[in-house]
């Protein structure tokens, strides 16, 4: 898991800040990339990285303000030009749908490849055996959702001495331990999985929530994750900007990840009125908030760790 | 009169060049600029130049391929949201309103200008006392339009010296001069004003033909053109593909241009399946074709001047 950052401003695009959207990398769990809004330019971000459009099997949008839509009918385009063909999902609040449709069908775009829509509601949005992504509204003025993404735990790794001091040496038994709690040995032993692997590896918690003003019940939602990347759009002295504007500064958004437990916080969705001079000087105010912050940059690549406490 | 390249490509953006939007920069004339097409990232592109978008006073769209208009709702905010408060005009094929409107309302996007639609339909679409732009249907799948502006004549420069040979100092009488065919001075002299200026200054003559196959009529419609920009999507060589899809090659191209007897031939809309060294080795090909003869880039800004045979 590794999260790309293609666009890290707020509103317009800048010289230095596109409009959102981040790719979420999963090529080791699942050989898939799942998207998160998608601003204009989105695909010409994705030029400058090794990302490749049909490798992209999921988007998620957090609402429907343009500058987190507005590059989805031509990214859509470009997957299929380059030759994706795998169908799509689209997961988004009430009204996406017809903004994609209708710009493909006036533009007479033909998609190679079928695209399922999927309504935002409050709860579990997708679960296999390996992932589950969960969705909350939150408030923007406009229905805007954050996101959880949680690995499931997985059984720890064979640990091929204990194994060998059964007498089983590495061949089709060990998948059969792999999947099956316990196994009887032909001489009738009984092996209990936990006695021959290590501890069990638990999943990673991923939060991203998008545009929103501060609020209670996010603490809930993202309790405990690895990381939360949260809008910044504006400063500490600048709250009340944000609160007119229906966003979050640095310090709220850090006084949550504290709240939450959160391990690692990543600033995201940053106005161009700040320099990097601002931001490294508010940094200095929230790392007393919250030990481990960042502000993220556009084309950050950064692997989604877990924090073992 | 400027012509500022800001897309060159075809369909789908490369890391050389973006699709398709050009600005015609007229700011000793009228201080306003035009553009022509707003594919995705043209504010992008904007971005990079010293364009201010709240300049931009008419946008002409060619057709509705998404390449040509993906970029319009993102630059239409973003000049809102810099100041831009006068009147915006768009000129496209029936559909782009829907398109506008559709992505402006579902994001909420509440403009601090008002926009006035105008369909395209062959004739003339804008006169006024210097310019006037005609309009007229060509051949690419979907509706498509070519444009032509034609500024108009302006009387010559007035010759002090012949001015003075009448008796006549620099000061309220010469604005009258120009204003009047024909003036009579108290002593009852008649001065008429062809005897006074110098040669007529003729207007300028810009032939703008988006996506096309190439046919005969169209070499009327750019007739004597100062310059032309036309698509040139596909080299000789690859003739069957520009057929196949619509579009026109270089050596079509320079052949309009031949026959128009136009000025200077500025090529556009490049398939990115060619390299530069591809561009330069067909160049050497076109030049037997037609003398004045380009390729543009991305960023390429170049005036637009009357050429004296
Ligand atoms: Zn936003
Ligand atoms: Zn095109």
């Amino acid at each position: 898991m590794e999260l790309t950052f293609l666009g890290t401003g707020s509103g317009v695009p800048s010289k230095s800040r596109n409009v959102s959207s981040l790719a979420l990398q999963m090529h080791q769990e699942r050989d898939e990339i799942w998207l998160f809004d998608c601003g204009e330019a989105t695909q010409h971000q994705i030029l400058k990285t090794t990302i490749k459009p049909r490798k992209i099997t999921k988007i998620f949008i957090t609402h429907l303000h343009g500058d987190h839509i507005f590059g989805l009918p031509g990214l859509l385009s470009s997957r299929s030009f380059q030759d994706g063909t795998t169908p799509l999902e689209i997961y988004g609040p009430n009204g996406i749908q017809t903004f994609v449709e209708t710009a493909l069908s006036l533009s007479q775009t033909h998609l190679k490849y079928p695209i399922q829509y999927y309504d935002l509601q409050d709860g579990t949005i997708f679960q296999d055996d390996t992932i589950k992504v969960d969705t909350m509204q939150v408030i923007h003025g406009v229905p805007s959702y954050g996101f959880t993404i949680q690995e499931a735990d997985k059984t720890g790794h064979l640990l091929p001495e204990k194994l060998k001091a059964f007498g089983i040496q590495p061949g089709p038994l060990y998948e059969r331990i792999k999947r099956e709690e316990r196994i009887t040995l032909q001489d009738g032993t009984v092996i209990e999985r936990d006695q021959v692997t290590g501890p069990t590896i638990f999943g990673r918690k991923l939060a991203i929530i998008g545009d929103t003003l501060p609020f209670d019940n996010v603490s809930d939602f993202v309790k405990d994750a690895d990381v939360l990347i949260h809008e910044a759009t504006f400063i500490d002295a600048d709250e009340s900007l944000a609160n007119q504007y229906n966003h979050s500064t640095s310090v709220q958004a850090a006084q949550i990840a504290r709240d939450a437990n959160v391990k690692q916080l990543w600033l995201n969705h940053i106005s161009s009125r700040y320099v990097p001079q601002d931001l490294k000087h508010e940094l200095s105010k929230l790392t007393s908030i919250h030990p481990s912050v960042r502000y993220v940059s556009d084309f950050d690549s950064i692997p989604v760790e877990k924090v073992v406490e």
